[in-house]
């Protein structure tokens, strides 16, 4: 696949900063995206209290590029190290180590906004960043993409990479982006990271709102295990490389943002098929709720019950413990015999318990499946919510409990 | 162990309602404890909206016993079938069950309080109450502690009693208990069942007080997995047996409190120590908070957090997971650079980072032990708070993945 945005370049290297496995050429762990003055960036962050040092700096780079910034931009991602609970050194350590890119690029640190991920509590080696700085400033190329998207995956066991065209008024605009992550939580908590470039030119407001909306209906709907990690981060980029001109007012600005929003759901999707250890796709759609919130809290209640997972992880159609999830997602006043519970398209419970004429074979038929779809119909209101998730395995267990072995 | 209260009797029975293993004996899945009349009866239930049938039944018998109330009283409990996710089926089961004990014993259904554990979903079998009835009536006994505890098990490996005796005003009181649950949350959410007996003379009021404080320090502070099950219930008896007359304003009551506590508070350990597929045994202080709630925010975020069970089950002093889950726990304005981890009686991290002089060897051999003590100090508060909780191993996948099969 050859994706090329205009005004967006990349390159990777392999610094040092993972383990080397045995036999195996180094592992890429550094990827540099330049973005070329007159970009606007738009960001968003995670929500952890304890979130890492490179989150700290880059939201407070990123709140100082104005839209008169006339340089370019450059997001500097390590995987292998997550620069979290590093205290003092950490934030020195991302300071260093974003000059000695800037060095080699001829920038001011500041016009760097940097991302770490992998394991955490680790001090930073900011030594490999000095050695790979000019091979990393001189690999920048237009088609980079793949590159990139694997240098910044950790126990990702494939690239996420997804892109669009859309056009405005006759105009194509160009959406590419890449991700990485196993789960909502990866292990050490350095989860997730997506970069989004689209090559029109758009207002920094603009792009703020259309990637927090985004963001909502993507990233914000993923649920491995519930865990929200120290260095999420997610940057929507738009280069003005290509031709388009938009902002909230144009016609086509709900056209734009549909599409952008399509490629983070890709990238989100990606991630949970992507999933620690998992077996089984989950689609957990909940509707008739008073409100979205509702909706989300007993759709992440049920996405993140262990035994719910663990049935879905041995193809067994428990719907007692889903329905034991939903009442104890801490809803008020829930008529529990309005609530049902559909899996696939077969009707398995209502009026508080399983239809009359229930047929086993079905609903384990359909939980043999690797995509499975969920619907539980609250049957109070109006609001749905769909959530992705996975399975709970052996093989998440042993991917959590050897990670740092 | 051979423990008697006075005015309390237990029977136990293999009615055929669990699945017999090839080459075992049938397995007692029926006991009825008998509560001699003049005594008080306590309960608290699970709050799960689906809570099942007999759980609806015996909160209502339970409010319509009086203290004027001058018959015998019975608690007829079943393992292996939950009643839960039965509809009206299921409330007509339990209607008809226990008229069949009451059949047996000569007095009204309404004087027997219900409670099923076990497969959710599944129809009760009337029939196998109907044909154990008059055994289990001719079998109640004073020294039937035991099989009682044996007969309430599911997926438990051990049975679980504890008894005290405590003396007020030169008088003993006899407190016993048993408790049945693998975990806060059992295969099929048929999780917890604890039945606690002493035989002084207590209102109704004093002892639901009782009951309602012990509960929250003992069986409400643990957790396996998050769930809260349909089944849930634990009922606190006080005969009039023995000689001693208590209520809340005696100068002994708060000993008698602390006693029953401790039982409690024994039991909901054992539960922890048997949960499904434990390797570890963990005790998590969270010390310096604003106010208990917060306390147990962050105690239950971070005995619920996969990651970190799955390092306790590997033994892996990762406590960058412990950091991240303080750290997503929602707590407003949460100062990270004053959150101090201590593991066993080493201090791991404190400013954000780990110790200057870590050592992981340390660490590492305190996480080798089978019982761990996390502590976890926010520095902003006097409120301190303890929950137990065990690790995520292969077992528990196996065991919830295989427990239908």
């Amino acid at each position: 696949m050859s994706i090329r945005i205009k005004g967006a370049r990349w390159s990777a290297a392999a610094a040092g900063i993972k383990n080397q496995s045995k036999g195996q050429k180094p592992p890429l762990d550094l990827a540099l995206l330049e973005l070329v003055k007159g970009s606007s960036v738009a960001a968003v962050f995670t929500q952890n209290a304890f979130c890492a040092a490179p989150v700290v700096i880059a939201k407070q780079r990123v709140s100082k590029l104005s839209s008169q910034h006339n340089k370019n931009i450059y997001c500097l991602i390590n995987s292998g190290n997550a620069n979290a609970g590093t205290g003092k050194a950490g934030l020195h350590a991302v300071e260093q180590s974003t000059q000695a890119i800037a060095q080699a690029i001829d920038c001011a640190a500041a016009d760097i906004l940097p991302f770490s991920t992998g394991v955490i509590g680790e001090p930073l080696p900011v030594d490999t960043f000095t050695h790979s700085a000019a091979k990393l400033v001189s690999g920048l190329a237009d088609d980079n993409w793949q590159v990139a998207a694997e240098a910044i995956m950790t126990t990702d066991t494939v690239a996420k990479i997804e892109a669009v065209s859309v056009e405005v008024e006759g105009q194509a605009v160009e959406i590419a982006g890449i991700a990485k992550g196993a789960g909502m939580i990866k292990p050490n908590m350095a989860t997730m990271l997506a970069y989004i470039v689209c090559d029109a030119k758009i207002p920094q407001e603009a792009l703020q709102a259309c990637l927090s909306a985004s963001v909502n209906q993507s990233f914000n709907r993923i649920t491995v295990d519930g865990d929200t990690s120290t260095n999420d981060a997610c940057v929507l980029a738009a280069t003005a490389g290509g031709g388009a001109v938009l902002d909230q007012k144009h016609k086509a600005w709900p056209d734009l943002v549909a599409a952008i929003s399509g490629v983070l759901r890709k990238l989100a999707i990606a991630i949970i098929r992507d999933a620690e250890g998992a077996s089984k796709f989950v689609q957990i759609d909940v509707r008739g709720g008073i409100d979205a919130s509702e909706c989300l809290q007993v759709a992440y209640t049920v996405a993140e019950s262990p035994l719910v997972k663990t049935a879905f992880f041995a193809s067994d159609a428990n719907w007692g413990r889903v329905l034991a999830a939903v009442g104890r997602a801490g809803l008020k006043d829930l008529d529990v015999d309005k609530v049902e519970i559909i899996l696939g398209d077969y009707l398995i419970c209502k009026n508080g318990g399983r239809v009359f004429d229930y047929d086993e074979s079905i609903a384990s038929g359909i939980m043999q499946q690797e995509e499975i779809h969920l619907t539980i119909n609250l049957n109070r209101g109006n609001a749905d919510e769909t959530v992705w998730t996975s399975d709970l395995s052996h093989d998440y267990v042993r991917i959590n409990a050897e990670y740092r072995t």
